[in-house]
């Protein structure tokens, strides 16, 4: 039996393409509807078959869907969920894919709070790339990638389950915790190394770029992200955001120091716990 | 008619295996002699080919060599050139690969000052990874790498033209600087990534890291260095480093304050300028 009857997804990029062809691949629903704001991208989506029907309405495109995934830019998604929610039928799941957490789910829990008969679940499938459009979309995207799924006093527990099962199908490796607690994990995880990124590509002249190799390509890659959609997630995120900052700058400053001392001890310190925390993240072990 | 006869590299790791592999595979000498420290690599480097023959003694492996290149640590390479020197033929070129070059070039050219004979001309190919060891050797290492060659007022222009044929022979994009204009470009393009990327690394709590996606891999790739070897850079070239930290700080916590004061116009600008910056780099052009 299919999961869903029929799943609508608002906000067709390289997220909702990827979740598009993931659940066709899966066979995971009857139908798979996608919500699109620009004619151009909903042609695209079309093309690389991304969903079964496409359509610009949001009312029409929720209309009888089990299942809507809002995978537009953070900022829209608490109204665009308002209006889906409005449209969607009695029972319906709505889950985002939005990178900060407490801000979403506080507006839409607001916003539903009255309807009982919608039932939001907030989501964050880790994946994604710099590069942002449907034309990037692809099946195996969520494949191991850490896939957080907020639970909250609000939450309905049978939703809560049906979204933990549907990542899950999709490849991920579902983890439930709160709003904020994703927040905080995130504002380390992924939230700074952004910043970082940014800053270095940023603050490096561009005339000595033409230099530069493989290792600054690699550690300012995801500077190449969309900055209005990085910006919102920064802002949305904000307390975290500067306290992982904060530790980040610790860090920084004291390593230079002992550079600026000359201190090779010290130095190599700093190093070494830097790298093996590195080395047990991809390796798997803490240090070579 | 090949570029020299025999060529002894010093110090054969990644970067010395490189060469040696790429030498033999452009025929461009009739002899790849290398010197180990350890008896366990030189084996490792004869398995992997990236030698003819293999000695622990500088003495005897520069003996007759036209070409001696030191690939060893850049703290050891000052040393090591001054015990080459003294057992290299008249007339013998010598260079390294070492990250840093006012230093080196400096405590090079002190130490050869009496003597005529030897050529030394300092070299710095761009290329490398963060795993270290000969086992890791590409002949295509310096495909395409940015190669910087030193010239100073003592640099023997003849040498200077050979060591620049050699590394153009390689494939690497070959560029000639003074020594202090070399350490301050590689400040911002390489040095200051390593920097930004061990303290990501270092001050992320080590819990929070099973969540991390591609991001934080990336970001911090290059924190899987060897701690000893990129201390000594850092050390070595402390100054440029400091003033390329600054820059970085600078921009960094302007970004922070613009974030802070939820300003979306200022923070969307920052990342702006970080992401055309790095798209000029990678994609050649300076947006998307």
């Amino acid at each position: 039996m299919k999961q869903f009857n029929k799943v609508t997804i608002i906000g067709v990029g390289l997220i909702g393409g990827s979740i598009g062809l993931a659940i066709k691949k899966r066979n995971l629903a009857r139908e798979v509807v996608g919500v699109f704001r620009h004619e151009s991208t909903l042609k695209r989506a079309l093309k690389c078959n991304a969903v079964d029907k496409a359509t610009m309405f949001i009312e029409s495109g929720v209309n009888g869907a089990d299942l809507i995934i809002v995978t537009s830019p953070v900022r829209s998604i608490p109204n665009i969920i308002k209006t889906a929610a409005k449209h969607a039928k009695k029972g319906a799941i709505i889950t985002d894919a939005g990178s900060t957490k407490a801000w979403i789910v506080s507006s839409v829990e607001k916003s539903l709070a009255k309807s009982r008969k919608i039932h939001f679940v907030g989501s964050h499938p880790m994946a994604g790339s710099e590069h942002a459009g449907v034309e990037f979309a692809r099946a195996d995207l969520f494949e191991k990638a850490p896939c957080i799924v907020t639970s909250t006093t609000a939450t309905d527990k049978a939703s809560l389950k049906r979204v933990i099962k549907f990542w899950g199908s999709l490849g991920g490796k579902v983890k439930v915790m709160s709003p904020a607690s994703h927040d905080k994990s995130v504002s380390l995880i992924s939230h700074l190394p952004h910043i970082v990124a940014f800053g270095l590509a940023g603050s490096v002249p561009l005339r000595e770029l033409q230099y530069a190799a493989e290792g600054f390509k690699d550690t300012t890659r995801v500077a190449s992200s969309d900055p209005e959609l990085w910006a919102d997630i920064f802002l949305t995120n904000k307390r975290e955001i500067l306290k992982a900052g904060r530790l980040f700058e610790n860090y920084y400053k004291d390593m230079l120091k002992a550079i600026s001392k000359g201190d090779r001890k010290k130095t190599v310190n700093f190093l070494k716990k830097a790298k093996s925390k590195r080395d047990a993240l991809v390796y798997g072990k803490e240090s070579r």
